[in-house]
């Protein structure tokens, strides 16, 4: 899950018959193939080759935007005519602009540092051999997601800068825009020199073919699910091939009795306000006993001026006694929306343990002045990122500095928080000898 | 697979009765809440909290070496009795010189620098949050291994070291001894102020247990498979929760046509024959076509003076004519044992399609002194070490100076080659702000 997803919503799986699954295994086998070997040139491709064809695929979209926006305008057609919901809908649809922004992110891309081929260490052992650790592509690239179109075209961008071949399989619904914008990117880079297979669209009916992908096991090196917490859930609960999970956020803020009430009144409206259908955003606030008298009052004041809806517990609801009560489900709830739990602690040790027992590990948040606390807060929360005075909504590859996002991992192997490009790096051992055997 | 497994074989799972299984997946789901418990304390000790530990539980092996080596001969009297093969009745047999290197390998442990809190790196980014990236534990991690007992002091070990909690799962023919082990190991680590469920030893009669770690989701942070390819296949088709896939070794060495033949030869009886039951040992060795008639006869003479038994394409049994023919089974089969695979290649390129179709991505070795195809081998050959003019014995996280070693990874992610102490950690994301909202 990306900030940028605002969450399609999953759908769940039909069972295709065994003879349409033979099929999709041998289609996605075969695309698998050919991406592997369009991967083992891709790894050794120079950064002015790859960037010569990134700019390619920027100026080719932008020539073929009405081509694209046509192919769209089909899929938001169909779409509204099967009922969609107007949220969805906004995802889907793509307009100038939006193609624009895509050309631009490939442009982004393009003008960011090649982490392939890096020397991450190097260092010589007593008997001579020199070892050294070498950033390498990871090969295969598996992309699953949801409605929103322009993951095509920002994962084909990100794979080929880092040499991995990318498998796309976005969902049903956006089929002739991925269609449109994966052919003119193929067509780009090939005419720049990339090998064929680099970039594939998976372009089957019915979910087998995402099935076929999450069992491809040697042919498909990692799989990155973007979309709803459904569709995360299920490439967990099914891929046999390594998954990098990207992130449920069920995100908290805590303000702690010695915090700046008004740095935390800023920090709680902007991690719930600035953008609520994303995953970094706030979903419960937490406040120490001895400010939430002073606080609460103040802070529902002005989230409800902005049309959230408080739910508490017995204690914030006794301070401002027109609130909904919130449920054991509201403390798990990512409500995606103006929603807004909120729970009074007695103190940090309860915070924690609230965060321990229903965060998601995405962004967790403390506004304290007090230094015991701030240094506890950061090294007993277990989650991608936390924070001290400052809002959940910073979790982002390019707030972070990375010049792009590929996805948040809420995992801990690997990759964790925002995902830039060496994300999508391994690392290889090159040793050099002069003839040493061991002994 | 760790250089040190010497692989045991590995069972077919039976598939118990449901009632059982979901006893197997309730104990499962206890333990491991136990150790995540324990992991939130684990998180937070100090190096010389855990060293302290370490020595005292080195001290405790040895000073309850009788009552480990009386639990020992029990289950090797048993797995006697049930015609267990010489080869697996040696891993699984302790002695008083073997207890007392799993002692010093706790100690050895200890010594070794603490990866945990070490800032990775820190920057300032421009509206004032400086983002640092802070190396964490894990978690839970789960260990599923086979015969050899000493794996559970040295998980532990190391489990403990890089402030994991630690599920030991290994085979039921060690479990008196895996019992014993773990048994004087918790009660010392206990005694020394180490939380409880720190360190736990799955033990449940059949394979359900194993089974219920595999689906531990959100309970397990990573499995670890230590054994055969049998194991190691099933965890890793098996598994929901993230698996380090550990190798199966399928290793070449390429004799290039401007080797120096000495060297050559030199490596080449070191990767076969110097410990043929590991994971780094050659399998395969592929020749130049043009130093065939002059490498081939004398490597086979003296590998054969070494018991070695060769198996060769038709080229290279013209030019030994007493060599068995080699099938293209004996391309994919890792032998372990004192059998080499011959093949005669017209050139680099040839090698390296051999390579990339039949190696495991384990270890791979060019001897040359050709400095454009030593430069193409290691960029070309996709393994987790590639050598130029050395031994692929060396693939060992002791050989490459990490202290110690939980396995050899030959997957992409997270880690890849022999990994230490920091490929038990993680990186958590820490963000100091000063009331910083997004704009």
């Amino acid at each position: 899950m990306t900030a940028m997803d605002e969450r399609d919503t999953a759908r769940a799986g039909g069972t295709a018959p065994a003879a349409l699954e033979a099929d999709d295994r041998r289609y996605v086998r075969e695309l698998a193939l050919q991406a592997r070997a369009a991967s083992r040139k891709l790894a050794t491709l120079t950064r002015a080759d790859k960037d010569r064809a990134l700019e390619a695929m920027a100026r080719a979209l932008a020539a073929e935007a009405d081509q694209i926006l046509a192919a769209n305008a089909e899929d938001v057609a169909r779409a509204r005519e099967r009922g969609m919901s107007q949220a969805l809908l906004d995802r889907l649809t793509l307009n100038p602009e939006r193609v624009r922004q895509m050309s631009e992110g490939l442009l982004a891309v393009a003008a960011l540092p090649d982490p392939i081929g890096e020397t991450v260490s190097m260092s010589r052992r007593p008997n001579g051999l020199e070892i050294g650790r070498v950033r390498v592509p990871l090969g295969v690239v598996g992309m699953i997601y949801e409605a929103r179109p322009n993951v095509t075209a920002d994962a084909a961008g990100l794979c080929l800068k880092t040499g991995n071949a990318v498998l796309l399989r976005g969902s049903s619904d956006a089929l002739n825009s991925n269609r449109a914008i994966a052919s003119v990117l193929a067509a780009a880079a090939r005419d720049a020199g990339i090998p064929d297979g680099a970039l594939q669209l998976v372009d089957r009916p019915g979910h087998g073919a995402a099935g076929a992908m999450m069992e491809a096991v040697g042919l498909i090196d990692v799989l990155i699910p973007r979309g709803g917490r459904g569709l995360i859930e299920r490439v967990v609960a099914e891929a046999r091939v390594p998954v990098i999970e990207t992130g449920v956020g069920n995100c908290h803020v805590f303000v702690d009795d010695s915090a700046d009430l008004d740095e935390a009144l800023a920090i709680v409206i902007n991690a719930k306000t600035s953008r609520p259908s994303v995953c970094n955003a706030m979903e419960t606030l937490l406040v120490h006993r001895n400010v939430a008298e002073a606080f609460l009052p103040r802070a529902a004041a002005a989230l409800r001026e902005r049309g959230v809806e408080l739910r508490g517990c017995p204690e914030a609801r006794r301070i401002v006694p027109d609130m909904a009560v919130a449920t054991e489900q509201d403390w798990h709830e990512e409500y995606l929306d103006l929603i807004l739990a909120v729970r009074v602690v007695p103190d940090l040790d309860a915070a924690l343990e609230h965060i321990a027992a229903y965060g998601t590990r995405h962004s967790e948040a403390i506004v304290t002045r007090d230094y015991v606390r701030a240094r506890r807060f950061l090294q007993e929360v277990d989650a991608a990122v936390v924070y001290v005075n400052a809002s959940t909504r910073f979790t982002d590859g390019f707030e972070f500095g990375l010049g792009a996002e590929i996805g948040i991992s809420t995992q801990k192997l690997h990759a964790r928080g925002p995902m830039g490009l060496e994300a999508l790096t391994s690392v290889k051992n090159v040793v050099y000898g002069s003839g040493q055997i061991r002994v």
